[in-house]
């Protein structure tokens, strides 16, 4: 295995030099869907999943992909500001309900039959609080990096990637605020389900923040600002996600994205390089309000709105199946030639 | 079996008398819900679907839903005005792909391991032109409506109904605009890919089905105008779908509604008593411009938005494994006790 990067620019020329879809197999499966017993583009959003699929994972006809499922949990100094319904013991509580099978996204790795691994990362260690210091200092965010890294299985097609951290929409909201700007009000949601109150402080302490760590990540070049933004503002279980999507990108496999945590976690990426993030498939759009404006400036779009807001990669599992049908269609279906179908017209 | 009804007075009055969700069940489901790992809510639409399912079940805690596939094909006289894209021999050719496994329909049975049942009625025999004359003569309506109805397994939580019929998206379009009025265009559509002449083409036919049946339609009285449309628009798949769909209201079944013409089928069921279609969840939105003004019509809200518009029951098939999710989210997840974490402000 390819170590880890190391360093803010590492992570930038390993991305400038990742690969690119594979054209034939792209062109095959375009070539293939125009022949398939149906008119032209009535699977809609199906079709160019599988096609989009064959590019990236070279090859033009599978019955279906592999997938990981792998969830990271870490806790955060900002949650004792009261920035969450929940207290931050239950960040434990989860992991322990995970690796008991109790929780939401072992129910649809089950159906799904994904394979999932649980990491918990330093819990008993809670990130700075960023109104007053960076959240992590560079050798935290980069062992955390390291480790989601490493929990990547080369062979998986897909990866769907989860977390667990009490506070953590507060370090997805703030770094969604520094990278994007505008109102911080389109940034900042309810979470697990604060009330008036709470959401005006979680506001207050993510401007607090802001003031903070705003002047270095704007001093930071284009390429690294997304990154130092990740490093002062997010946490372990962040980074550990960046780690894992920037190894299946330049791995050419696929990040079924989940919720607004997940994507302000791979959402530093983008400023690395051009096609950091032509890898990802947005699952779904949360409810919370930064969710669908983030997958907009990253130009997602999700294939799921069903009013979620839970994390744990629980809306990536979902909509794997709808990314199974798209490849068990465009694999399966016969050809108008093979089913001697009269095309239109004729 | 009891019998299907066999005059419009029987359907009507049989809907009336329709049973109710189980409240029992509904609020055990509910009850339940509320204290699953989760914040609250934060499962959107899954929750309300797993509490739904509950109550017209019977059933509070279900891991996972059988479910029945039943595709019905037609021809339709309305099909040589040069209304589709497709030539009618096209419907048979379909109905044997479906036989050999080679449509979309197939692929997503398969995936979800939903038993297939393909029913051609009468394709030699098309419906009469309704420019000309009703669709259907009375008798010729309940006969495909008895062999959707017999068709049903009262075993089946859950009813894929789909149709195959060049030009049948006319016939939907004739219905939806007898039945909800309006400018004409709305209701409109391209169907399996006509161009503008065609599209012209479609709607100065549906203007002219119009203009010699809604006389009739509007004197009818409120509970049996939609079933008058159904037969004089309509067509034999759509009245076995019809049928089918009613058995299953009958029955406390669950029917996962699919595109455009399943919709413009079971609407007339609207009209005969409240709460007909209650047992209906829209598993999609068509790009077929009429489906979304129907559903809005009929107070159903789509679980997905992907762009389809290929028929055969394949929406719904693709939204099956979402309303599995549900299921086994509800059934599956540890509640907090059970878990040992702590609830919010805890």
């Amino acid at each position: 295995m390819t170590a880890a990067p190391a360093s803010f620019a590492d992570i930038v020329q390993r991305l400038s030099a990742a690969p690119v879809p594979n054209v034939e197999t792209l062109a095959a499966a375009e070539a293939r869907n125009a022949n398939l017993t149906k008119p032209a583009g009535a699977l809609g959003r199906l079709e160019e999943i599988a096609i989009w699929f064959a590019g990236w994972r070279g090859a033009p006809q599978r019955d279906g992909a592999s997938a990981q499922a792998l969830v990271f949990a870490g806790n955060h100094g900002v949650a004792a500001r009261g920035v969450s319904a929940f207290p931050s013991d239950v960040t434990a509580q989860m992991v322990a309900n995970f690796k008991a099978g109790g929780a939401a996204i072992n129910q649809l790795c089950r159906q799904h039959d994904i394979p999932l691994a649980v990491t918990p990362i330093r819990l008993e260690e809670p990130t700075a609080d960023f109104t007053e210091a960076p959240a992590l200092d560079e050798a935290g965010f980069f062992e955390a990096l390291a480790l989601g890294w490493e929990s990547v299985d080369p062979a998986a097609d897909i990866l769907i990637l989860g977390e667990m951290g009490i506070g953590n929409t507060t370090a997805a909201a703030a770094i969604a605020a520094a990278l994007f700007g505008g109102d911080l009000a389109q940034w900042v949601g309810r979470g697990a389900g604060l009330d008036d109150v709470g959401l005006a402080r979680k506001s207050e302490v993510i401007s607090g923040g802001l003031a903070l760590h705003l002047p270095a990540i704007e001093a930071s070049s284009a390429e690294t600002r997304g990154l130092q933004a990740a490093q002062r503002l997010g946490g372990r279980e962040l980074a550990a996600i960046l780690g894992a999507a920037l190894r299946a990108r330049l791995q050419r496999q696929i990040v079924l994205l989940d919720g607004v945590i997940a994507t302000a976690a791979i959402a530093p990426l983008h400023f690395c390089a051009e096609g950091a993030l032509a890898h990802c498939l947005a699952a779904h759009r949360s409810v919370e309000p930064a969710h669908g404006a983030m997958l907009s400036a990253l130009g997602l779009s999700p294939l799921l709105d069903l009013g979620l807001r839970l994390g744990e990669g629980s809306g990536a599992a979902l909509a794997l199946g709808v990314v199974q049908s798209a490849l068990r269609l465009h694999a399966g279906m016969a050809t108008f030639e093979e089913a001697a179908v009269s095309g239109p017209g004729a």
